[in-house]
């Protein structure tokens, strides 16, 4: 049944490929300014990272040496705005609800477009995000308990290095979802076939040994219950890799607004390894 | 180069047969009645349950509704006492350095060979063991503290039932080694490949949370140290179906010497999954 396997891959893709394009032409058009949670489900969403190319070099050894925070979609050539792997029709410049421009590491705008900002040296990075994995997590029956209350995800900064490169170095951050170990297994299993969005966790259990001395009070994000009998299991983050470009106070960089994604065509299920 | 794959394949094969069947025939020789850990390294070694046929169908349901601690890599026809799906020579009556006999639960005799107790109605049964994952979790890198200690792994009954078939129940019997939460997250990787021998840890944490209240006193095997940071890793264990074999009190069974197990011609890496 090869061809007909074929038949329904295709027909996916194509469907999937229609509903980013409608999620791109309404946050082009300005129609959707909010966050892209739960905007064409299924679909790959990414954090954006654009910087000078200058920097852009070291930023890439950066996630080339640090994939699990860093796992890379797309890299565009400099001065390039469109990312045709991810989707046919993708304008970096207009396709992300709300942006940050950042100068020296201060925030200093927060447009629903960059067209104007746009130079010919800017490569645009195009980074995995949990939301791929959560899916797969919740597909697989396991409840992630900050998608039920309706709030962030609880983020902390932690005493693990990343590798560094050039002028890019610093801590690991990790989110943190709380489970049963069963889940906590599973959660192992399903998250190891994604590693283009953070992979397996980094740490299960006792906080303090990563460098997290008060679980309560997360560095980003909302904190969240831990329950008697659960474990706090720990991934990769991709607020890694913002941290470490605010940190280096370069000149000039964008990255998108929290919450505020790049919605691809890709499918989260074409991410998985066997 | 799948013509060079392919012999390379065929020449370890045949070293690892050369090897099952050199043990094989010390052990039935009466050259060999020691532990068969470490002989053949790298051959897959089985656990062995001979029950009469009356009681053969219920067992085989068991191991089929509770594949972790009963992961069945052989099952004979009656009366035979060949196993060629393990290896060409295999006579499963004296291929075993020290076996177990068995009435109504009690244990009457550990003999050497058991051909004078061969009967037309027994059915053999291999079971995987975790001899071969942990074969892979130190190829891994992953440290095994009991290995180093030379010592049997710590085993605890839990208060997770295994599904009955028939005549057979009871509950889950678990093997603990102690590890570093990135090794345990490792070893969930490692071991989730190999179904055949256990496959993923059933609990990580808390003993308690399996009913184990006493994590210094295994109720078989050694027990082990953890040390500060480490999680105890909890994998189903091959002494279930032992127990729950003995505590059915079935009026005639054999099974292996605990350590004495029946070394196959099947290599440990064959055993793993994609």
């Amino acid at each position: 049944m090869q061809a007909g396997d074929n038949s329904i891959a295709k027909a996916q893709q194509a469907a999937a490929a229609q509903l980013g394009a409608r999620a791109r032409r309404d946050i082009r058009s300005g129609a959707w300014t909010a966050h892209t949670s739960g905007l064409a489900p299924g679909n790959v969403q990414g954090n954006l990272a654009i910087l000078p190319a200058a920097v852009a070099g070291d930023f890439l050894r950066f996630c080339q040496r640090n994939p699990k925070p860093c796992p890379l979609l797309a890299v565009s050539e400099p001065g390039e705005f469109a990312l045709p792997e991810l989707g046919a029709d993708i304008d970096i410049r207009s396709d992300v609800p709300r942006y940050r421009v950042w100068h020296g590491g201060q925030l200093v705008a927060e447009p629903t477009d960059i067209r104007e900002l746009w130079r010919d040296d800017l490569v645009t990075f195009v980074l995995g995000c949990s939301f791929s994995f959560e899916q797969a997590l919740i597909e697989a029956g396991i409840p992630l308990r900050h998608v039920e209350c309706g709030s962030n995800v609880a983020m902390y900064r932690t005493n693990i290095p990343t590798r560094p490169a050039g002028r890019f170095s610093g801590p690991l951050v990790v989110s943190m979802r709380p489970m049963v170990a069963a889940d906590a297994i599973r959660a192992v299993q399903v998250t190891s076939r994604l590693p283009q969005v953070h992979g397996a966790p980094v740490h299960i259990g006792d906080p303090a040994l990563i460098g997290v001395n008060d679980i309560a009070r997360p560095d980003f994000g909302d904190p969240v219950e831990i329950r008697p009998g659960e474990l706090p299991v720990f991934w990769a983050c991709g607020v890694t890799p913002q941290a470490v470009v605010m940190e280096a106070k370069v000149d000039f960089c964008i990255t998108h607004a929290p919450g505020a994604m790049l919605v691809t065509d890709l499918l989260n299920h074409q991410l998985a390894n066997n």
